[in-house]
């Protein structure tokens, strides 16, 4: 089902500033029993993301009624919103009154193996480099070519995700996914203050981390270290964690912490 | 007048990669009397670019059939033309058949004040700064949040163009126009293997330079050696080229070679 500022139909119009320039911001989360999960956390980023680019976010209220319509079709899902600037301006140029479009999507939830998240995943080392760009690190918006091409890589279903590296070679995320280390007692997940996403299970397994005993690190993470470290894993809304048991030619340990951050992300509504 | 895949209209599938992932290319030309000027080195570029992406790029054939309709609705006017990689797949992954969507469409010629042609134009200095992609440099791409944000940095009908400058300083381009400097009889443009988008009419003026005594050179230039140039001026395929008689509050002389320029941009098809 796809809605389009609330009115069923699966075409945008084509003068959409998401179209000709990826001007705009989407999320990405899933619905269960009719209910998005951390909808109040998923809101309050879509809106941090919109006023990051200066674009008008829908309000709360509209959003979940059309949520509660697409949970009518379809109880289980995952759901995509996707708020563009809205439509017009000659080139670049912002036009003096601009409507967002907001699009509400669902897809079948993917089926991928237990074993993912039971043994854990190989990782695919991306060569291409992400750029440093501080004023769009963190913001989920729609310029999204460096995760295509990432993505165009590999193509072996047995490896559900790639690895990242920014140009100066520091590990930053999954094409799809945030990543975690644990070394000893600390939890590290890289500093995304000049390029990539912070996605929202990102946040929750930072805030869970002291009530595991572990203490949350934000900062710049190596390659080598990943590759030394006593557990890796990746996150995002749709496969919660994933442990990584592999990247590119290395083993990598499982470890308890992951096991016990996907009981966390799963039971609870923080 | 829009269309799409060869049909009229007006909207996109919301599927499509372009309105997700800012997955395709373009290209922004003039027609003049019902032609497309230089069309078939425009038709050359957006399949480079199509390739670079790995985009099957729609056939000459069928895009000249289409521009025959547009030319027939409005000899004169602004062409676009946007290919998308086309609709699906879950999440990056490519699916495993993919058709392209085409975008033709035209608007009006935009109506700048001729003194922009005559006595050039100021620049305004953008402060976002253009981020290093290498693999995605050069081409004429959907992903275009940087080139929104730095025409957001100013509202000023009198100041057209803001020039944009890379993470080390260096300056690259216009936010929608590529710049050249001259300092004695060097025509110098921005080397743009690490970012920018390399246009047609750069390419025509580089080919052009020896004609009118000048050695062509693409090199890193700074923004001090542009404030000092003897002449600066910026060019695309909608506008031609504008000479620039002032970036920021910095005075720039107005010199010959930008009406030579002109002249031939107008009067050869190269």
């Amino acid at each position: 089902m796809i809605m389009i500022n609330g009115a069923q139909g699966g075409a945008i119009p084509v003068m959409d500033r998401a179209v000709m320039y990826g001007d705009g911001v989407f999320r990405t989360m899933r619905m269960c029993h009719g209910q998005v999960l951390c909808w109040q956390q998923q809101y309050r980023k879509l809106s941090a993301d919109c006023q990051a680019l200066d674009i008008l976010c829908p309000t709360q209220k509209i959003l979940e009624q059309e949520l509660r319509l697409l949970a009518f079709d379809e109880p289980n899902c995952v759901v995509k919103i996707v708020v563009s600037r809205g439509e017009g301006g000659r080139g670049y140029t912002m036009p003096k009154l601009v409507s967002p479009n907001r699009v509400v999507l669902s897809s079948p939830t993917p089926q991928y193996p237990a074993q993912f998240w039971q043994e854990g995943i190989k990782l695919h080392l991306c060569e291409i480099r992400i750029a440093h760009q501080p004023r769009l690190a963190g913001i989920k918006h729609l310029n999204r070519l460096e995760n295509v091409l990432a993505r165009m890589e590999w193509d072996d279903e047995t490896i559900p995700e790639g690895l990242l590296l920014d140009a100066d070679g520091w590990a930053i995320e999954g094409t799809m996914s945030n990543i975690f280390m644990r070394v000893g007692e600390k939890l590290i997940t890289p500093d995304l203050s000049a390029c990539g996403v912070a996605g929202l299970q990102r946040d929750r397994i930072l805030k869970h981390a002291p009530s595991l005993g572990l203490t949350p690190e934000i900062t710049h993470i190596t390659l080598p270290s990943l590759l030394r470290a006593d557990e890796v894993f990746v996150c995002n809304s749709v496969i919660g964690l994933w442990p990584v048991r592999q990247i590119a030619t290395t083993s990598i340990p499982l470890g308890p912490i992951a096991t016990q951050l996907q009981h966390r992300l799963e039971s609870t509504v923080d």
